[in-house]
């Protein structure tokens, strides 16, 4: 049995950190912390949570490093926060696993460029993993800090991961992606606004997102890869499917790239190949899987990826825990491994 | 271990039960079956339970009563299906729980005139439980067949039991509900056309819903009570909303009220009690809690309870599962205890 | 030829002002005032009316009550802010269409009690109309301030008026009404956050809201009445579906009701009856029109009436523009008389 | 005035012809037919056109085309109909305007292939032009049959049309369209089932959808083009918004990009271009309108436009009847000329 805490419990991450840790059998929720809502009551907050014995007495704490003390230490805070925090968690020797942006980058330089600031919690000669199992497994079960990917990353790079590695592709891709508005977070903003959203899809950052580098950068280090990424706002809660437009170089068929995926997927517990193609939001809701299908090719050498995710889960809570059960040698799957709420 | 079927695994509450089930540690799934899909993989119709080792291999098989014999078998048949289905598994001496209408009521008169049916599958001396636990959990342990309430019926019951039961209310009840469009099936037709559900809400069925009678006379046993019922399809996939108009008969104060809810399910695992009145779909969706709140009072003596139920989960596939807990001495949450989707 | 102006013009109802007034033959739009988007072209904010010749130069001016002496001023402002511009533009001799609640009430303590605030602009001497144009057209005519019904009340007292005029039912009313999201107006709150609208369907002010003794005063006027209401937030941008639950007190058959309301409303542009009853937010979405249907009576003697509307246009600027038409004398149909959009 | 008939209106592009032409102060509607519902009034099936007079007693009627002698047909019919009925129409020379993709196509054998249909109603010496009035205004003025664009096509021609013209790109273009649901059509389908469109955005006929080559022989008639095409099924009812992902050749500026827009749509009365880029489907809701945003050029030489349009509108029952205007040399904003639903 380990401890573990969350910092920042109040936002939709820490919410799903708590729904799926709730049957983790190896782990106990020790502190969430809350500057707002400390001495609360978490199911005031968190009302979908109530009635679940492990977190019936559990209320939020204010943020106050020194008292926490667990095996491992969630930061669900926003970047900028986050550089703050983990450097004193990392020197009172906790694993630490942080969901924002500000530990994802080898390249600082790439970081304060695109988040538009100083880094000031720089950490030297700590282990540190890109915690996308499927490509850094080794590295995560080492680190003593995971940097969660990005939600879009997440879906993107496991899209195209395979083509890139291989070499089949030009470096040219284009990743036009969708998401839920959870993506956003839980406080109202005219982007939220529910008239704003209905009835409407809204491409946003159109070129300059700050999740662009990070696929990029990931990709790079498995081949050729320049990155163009458009995010698109859709009327729905949950979920980012994700459409990669590459070129293929040779003439390969569809059977050649599904047969690819399979074998680069093969003992990914979280990756679910379509050979029909067909991926759905609602497979994969409120589940840490991603669902790779697409696969289509036309008459211009356009090859097509398709993937699904919870923005929520594998692209952001789920895959912590995921990273969490590789760190600590738990089975990967713990806690995790269950079916989609669909419809 | 025990073994369990499940007739009819296609559609949403066949799903359910297979996702649920998943998790359970004492039943295996033995035979799904399917007219349509037989021999196909249920993963090809149920994509989101992809990935899930219980399910890896099991195929739709066609129906085939002989070839039952588990020890529970679900039957997630139509209403008019089950009558025939239910009486052969029954004869074979197999514990059934039956998600259909067909054995729900004591009165055969009444289901006959509301369902416009003969009913051909009468049983006579078999043990027969109106499933919902919170109101027949000794009978539930002692059936042989348990007759899974109505979606409607399980929100509305609930909501309004303790009331009729302590006799404060007038027995004219008129019960407004509002559920998403999962309860019309996996079928589509033109009521399910998304432009025809997409913002819109429409009452149906305004007089003459068939979970009418099943509400009346589940509180005449507690009770005076003349059930006016109106439901309402709205925008949403999953969930019922219901909106109990009550009269008070004394004057009553909302903290008495909530006193009294808390004591009338004091020990009930899935009936969680707010305080603050306020209940949501996304609190309970994919779990089988059935949230209450409301308890306001008005200048006219009406009372206003709401509940909030998922209607696939304690609306249907959940509450059949905690029905087979029940009678099979299995602890009663097994399989069934974890958070609501939310957001 | 007549001018009109807006106050408020960058809400919802101002939006709609301007939308429905583009096609009006006999009204020029002159002022329209916003405190934070002054200097700022109306287009700007109100990007679907780009392209419309009538507001190509328009620009959002400052309120200044002295600068405004437009034959008709709309006042789209919230109540509380009614009170203070309204005296002042009916002191300058102005029309005044004020889309609050400030004017709506004959009795000020009514008032005073429900939306807590001390009235500080009762006007005295002045022709006041309540604006429902079906049960108040003369006095609409002749009024110099008329006061634009709210949008559940339009729904409801138009549901229902026939009944309590006829006087055959029960005093007591439940008005059970289901509204979009952009009755919530156009700031961002947590109510209207997408992610907590989405997937939900939440009763709010369930005995409490201000609009329960707007309906009750006007149904008084026609009979008795004791209203109970409950208004409920659907998860769609427009309309308000309203479901009144009534008790009849002798036999009446669904015809005689019909025909009741044909005969009621016999010379109503607005007013479409429904036969068979079924009536959709999406016949409505965009117009004026109320449609009414419904016309069930049940085993216990209630009887259900539905209407729609579109809360933004019969429930509040279609309607004021109804109002308008009325007061200068043009037909009353006036750029209102198109269809709904539907799908 | 001029009479105008309707071939096939009971689904959603004759339900728009008809909203349309309400207004329109030069076309009376004559006949409109439908094989299932001849004999009922049109309201029967549009109810939301009820109340309006000019439609208060036309009834559906079989299809007969040699009753048929109105100035203007339109066939709003399905691709395989209209060559059926379209050459009888202009063998008693009727103008016609085919919504379908019937007579998009110069070169039949690429209707041929893409359609998978023989092709039997081939019209030789007969003027037809393809219906986008930007491109060929001159050509529908003169013609005798009009080819109705198709809806994704609309968007994404005009999204790209400038830059393809002006030779500023490569050839490679990207379109990744989203579409609401209307354009399925108005008959339920597992594809519409609410439950399946909800909480989901789904690529559909990733490669293969029929309005790749109608984008792409437009676009070369400009210049060079290759045109990938990916549409995906977004949960809203109406509207397409396109993203069209291009190279550009050369240096240049976001700013030069608008004043190219500017100056190649500057007389058109239904484009409407956004200088901040932000486009949205509420804007062009119910409307003629295409809105053109977008204009970000990234680090890789790719440059974004986006489009907005009114699925059923322009991209089908408006753009008819625009093109209505231009054939009979009415004014072309004719009926079409208001501000959008929003929101």
């Amino acid at each position: 049995m380990i401890t573990a805490s969350i910092i920042g419990g109040t936002g939709y991450t820490g919410g799903e950190l708590l729904r799926l840790l709730a049957g983790h059998p190896h782990v106990e929720v020790e502190y969430v912390t809350s500057r707002k809502e400390a001495g609360k009551k978490i199911t005031k907050i968190h009302p979908h949570l109530k009635g679940i014995k492990k977190f019936e007495n559990l209320e939020f704490m204010d943020v106050d490093v020194d008292k926490i003390d667990s095996d491992v230490v969630f930061c669900a805070t926003p970047h900028g926060a986050s550089m703050k925090i983990v450097p004193q968690l990392i020197e009172k020797g906790l694993k630490v696993i942080d969901l924002s942006g500000d530990y994802r980058f080898e390249d600082i330089k790439v970081y304060e460029e695109w988040y538009g600031l100083k880094h000031i919690g720089v950490l030297e000669g700590v282990k540190i993993a890109y915690g996308l199992p499927e490509l850094h497994r080794d590295e995560i079960k080492d680190a003593q800090l995971v940097a969660n990917p990005g939600c879009f990353p997440t879906g993107a790079i496991l899209a195209v991961a395979p083509l890139v590695k291989e070499g089949i592709i030009e470096e040219r891709i284009i990743i036009d992606s969708k998401t839920g508005v959870s993506g956003a977070g839980v406080n109202p903003t005219e982007t939220t606004h529910f008239p704003n959203v209905n009835e409407d899809i809204s491409p946003y950052k159109i070129t300059t997102h700050r999740h662009t580098p990070e696929i990029e950068k990931e990709l790079k280090k498995l081949g050729n890869a320049k990155v163009s990424f458009t995010p698109h706002l859709a009327p729905l809660t949950r979920g980012i499917l994700t459409t990669a437009h590459t070129f293929i170089r040779e003439d390969v068929k569809r059977e050649d790239i599904i047969e690819l995926y399979k074998k680069f997927y093969k003992n990914e517990p979280f990756i679910r190949i379509f050979d029909d193609g067909k991926v759905s939001l609602t497979a994969v809701r409120g589940t840490n899987f991603c669902d790779i299908g697409g696969f289509e090719i036309d008459r211009n050498g356009r090859l097509v990826i398709i993937s699904a995710i919870d923005n929520l889960v594998k692209g952001a809570s789920g895959q912590a825990i995921q990273n969490m059960n590789i760190m600590f040698g738990f089975e990967e799957t713990l806690s995790l491994l269950f079916g989609g709420l669909r419809p």
